[in-house]
């Protein structure tokens, strides 16, 4: 690609980035923000090498010839930023986005995009780190990690695939769902367990003796509650956006709970020990798929 | 210490034998428990001197003068093998365990030991591995780790100081509670998380589409639920042991679930970033104030 605008040049947009032009995969990134500290930072670092102006004038120039729009700034940004790229995106440029939530994103993008819709195609990469900001991006982020497509109907096939060569160059791996299920398995995978690893910090930092409990919480407590220390405000956002779904999931699990409860109350050994170890064989299944699947990633990075 | 027994010759005992003969702080230790092959392979690896041997004979001969005793089998077994101890227990030897509940312990502990309660001091030692068995035991697991001791009002000063002496050989630090508030602690920050992980791993198990659930589930997913790959039993047990003080974690925590599920479907976006945010800063400072505290540790390690 000639040319690339990021919106957004943290973790994720600053990654996509950098793994582009180690893959020598783009000529010129341009960065967009509303921080102009990140974005001198970013090009600092060498992330993108224009900082694009502001106005209409600074959107018009940056979008002009763009072959790709990435979005990678927080989803409640989405609406705001598509409705100030519409009236400048060319017919040659895609836009894509890394938001977590899809559905809402492709109702924003009808919104906003309104005919050009067709030239949107919504994306989410599977990858993440704990920091975030510019000085955390880096250019193996991607490496091995699935990119989920949710194509519209109206996408060109050769539109997609510019978006998913691009996250290939990045080294992903291409998967495609509806926005809809990509919803639905996200808030049993990842919304949920963030909503319910919240909810006990909160339940325990509320208690009187909460300087106690934190004394003694060790190693497994800490891994529980590391998606915890995520951005409160990305995480609410998430949550509203992905409320039917996540709400369904809440349910389930509650249900869940409650059936456990019962057992405790009834010290119903067999039933308890039902769960746990259904769980437990899910899970050492499920570890040793992504060990299999990982193993030659391994020696990928090995070499 | 000349002689050490230790039931149960796994991961927790393993590595209680390996760090007392590091610090040379014990001449002989014994070992005991049901598995031969075990045993053989905790000797084969220098763990134990000794397989004791079995019936009443076996246990006497193991017994006789030792310093120290400590149960490391799993928590079901305590109260059956203190009554085996029992009537071969001297009076120059202390009793301890390393069980993940206490209250139950202490109630085992005064039905098999009858008058020699006294000489049973019970403890825990927060430290694991997700591996098992003599191969798993490591000389350093407990180094910097909590050990915390449950005294009884019946023990003598000295036969604490014992125990407390060879964990601080270990390397660990010696907290006291009594059982009671132990149970109430590990409710919260361990037997409740445990129960939470398992449980979402048996609910996305048990979907009709879990393996396409299970494909999406990233790094994320898998921290939150490390713990759900421990021992089914062990956890059965576990949460049943401490059955009264999880129930109340439980209540609490379904009640904590079902405000922020009422949050969620009004779109409450104020009270669940409330929520998230007040988890996020709580284990910030929790996560600082370990990382403070491990600092000087690291620099032992590194030295």
């Amino acid at each position: 690609m000639n040319k690339i605008v990021i919106f957004g040049v943290g973790l994720i947009g600053g990654s996509f980035a950098r793994a582009l032009k180690k893959a020598g995969a783009v000529r010129t990134v341009v960065g967009m923000g509303r921080s102009q500290a990140s974005l001198e930072r970013a090009r600092e670092l060498g992330i993108i090498d224009v900082i694009g102006g502001s106005g209409e004038a600074g959107m018009a120039e940056a979008l002009a010839g763009a072959d790709l729009v990435l979005l990678a700034a927080p989803v409640a940004q989405t609406e705001r930023i598509l409705a100030a790229i519409a009236p400048h995106l060319q017919p040659g440029t895609v836009v894509s986005d890394a938001g977590s939530t899809k559905s809402d994103v492709v109702e924003s993008a009808r919104r906003a995009l309104g005919g050009k819709v067709a030239q949107f195609v919504p994306g989410h990469p599977i990858a993440g780190r704990e920091t975030n900001g510019p000085d955390a991006a880096i250019d193996h982020l991607y490496v091995g990690k699935k990119t989920v497509l949710t194509a519209l109907a109206e996408n060109a096939d050769a539109d997609i695939e510019r978006v998913a060569a691009a996250w290939r160059a990045c080294g992903a791996v291409i998967h495609r769902l509806t926005p809809q299920e990509h919803d639905k398995v996200f808030a049993a995978v990842s919304h949920l367990p963030h909503l319910l690893a919240f909810a006990l910090v909160d339940d325990i930092a509320n208690k009187p003796h909460a300087d106690l409990l934190f004394q003694y919480a060790a190693s497994g407590f800490r891994d529980f509650t590391r998606i915890a220390g995520s951005s409160p405000e990305m995480w609410r956002d998430i949550s509203l956006a992905n409320q039917p779904a996540l709400l369904t999931e809440l349910d389930a699990y509650l249900a869940q709970l409650t059936r456990m409860r019962a057992s405790l109350a009834a010290c119903d050994g067999v039933a308890i020990e039902g769960v746990y170890s259904t769980a437990q064989h899910a899970r050492q299944q499920w570890i040793e798929a992504i060990e299999a699947a990982e193993a030659p990633q391994a020696q990928d990075k090995a070499e």
